[in-house]
């Protein structure tokens, strides 16, 4: 797999439809490096602009990386080396594309169904397990602004189930994504 | 559905395989109550015998049910009025053969891959679907204690992966659980 992930603090909603950079939510970096590390995840982005936000998202890699949390909890530091804090959508894609020698393609999530053209799951896991360069975007707050769907080439389904409530935080959605994608169960079992 | 979750704070094992109660964690409160709300689970229990831990998780529901957050936030307010506060599993499954007039079956999920009989996703997902009564409990830490797998009818298959490395945050494991279980998508798809 050649799957990487961008946690976007910066184009995002906030609740009023206001294009804001989020706060880092430490339990988001702990979540998602060890989903990402759990799925094969190559490399995980924390995106922010705002320099006390990539401090404290840096701090709390560095604790768990080679301060005391390092030696307390192993499988943690293991994780948490996957993180990588950036500026910028951009400087993320910069980053992959000098990894793997080709521009990712970008793959979003929107959970409020409007887009017109959507990948299916399983359209979509075939293209990740056949190591096709992937940079899947989360968006924090409210949601990816339309300026970062205008960019991504690939809208993911939303997650649909037996209700009509749809709320999960992006911790929640994540890992039902990454295991849609990226899961290791024969299929239908 | 006649699905129902629990969330255990006691008995589990702390890192030194010691039983102990642990603390709860108000983000665990947010995603699952969220999760729970989406996936059409019937009632999402918080248990703990500890009686300050109890008043905190309160506390919370409180604040996003009656308080200002129900008025901030009633997308919230929906998800944490599932969530009842009780003191053991024995309370809670109590409950849910009151609420449905039977007993529930107990699933539980044991990452450590050690049971010789476990239930795959698609058994569990066809009795989930069917409206067998079941509750479905979680553990915190480091996870539930022998003696809660002992009464425990039926073992989830441990969430596999292309990696060999499995630590995931509870909140990401139910996420991952529920939708294996209850989420709507043609499979496959």
């Amino acid at each position: 797999m050649r799957l990487y992930m961008g946690l976007v603090h910066y184009p995002v909603y906030n609740k009023n439809h206001e294009r804001i950079a989020s706060a880092v939510t430490t339990f988001d970096l702990h979540d998602l490096s060890r989903l990402a590390k759990t799925y094969g995840v190559k490399r995980f982005y924390v995106i922010t602009p705002l320099e006390d936000q990539q401090e404290l998202a840096d701090r709390v890699v560095r604790h768990w990386t080679e301060g005391y949390g390092a030696s307390y909890n192993p499988n943690r530091k293991e994780a948490l080396e996957l993180v990588s804090v950036l500026t910028s959508i951009d400087d993320c894609v910069r980053e992959v594309t000098q990894q793997e020698g080709k521009k990712p393609a970008l793959f979003t999530t929107d959970a409020s169904q409007k887009r017109a053209r959507v990948l299916s799951y399983r359209e979509a896991s075939d293209m990740v397990l056949t190591d096709k360069v992937i940079l899947l975007l989360f968006g924090t707050a409210w949601g990816l602004s339309e300026e970062v769907f205008d960019r991504s080439g690939y809208f993911l389904a939303p997650i649909t189930t037996h209700t009509d409530y749809n709320h999960l935080s992006v911790r929640s959605a994540a890992a039902i994504i990454l295991d849609r994608l990226a899961g290791k169960y024969p299929r239908g079992q």
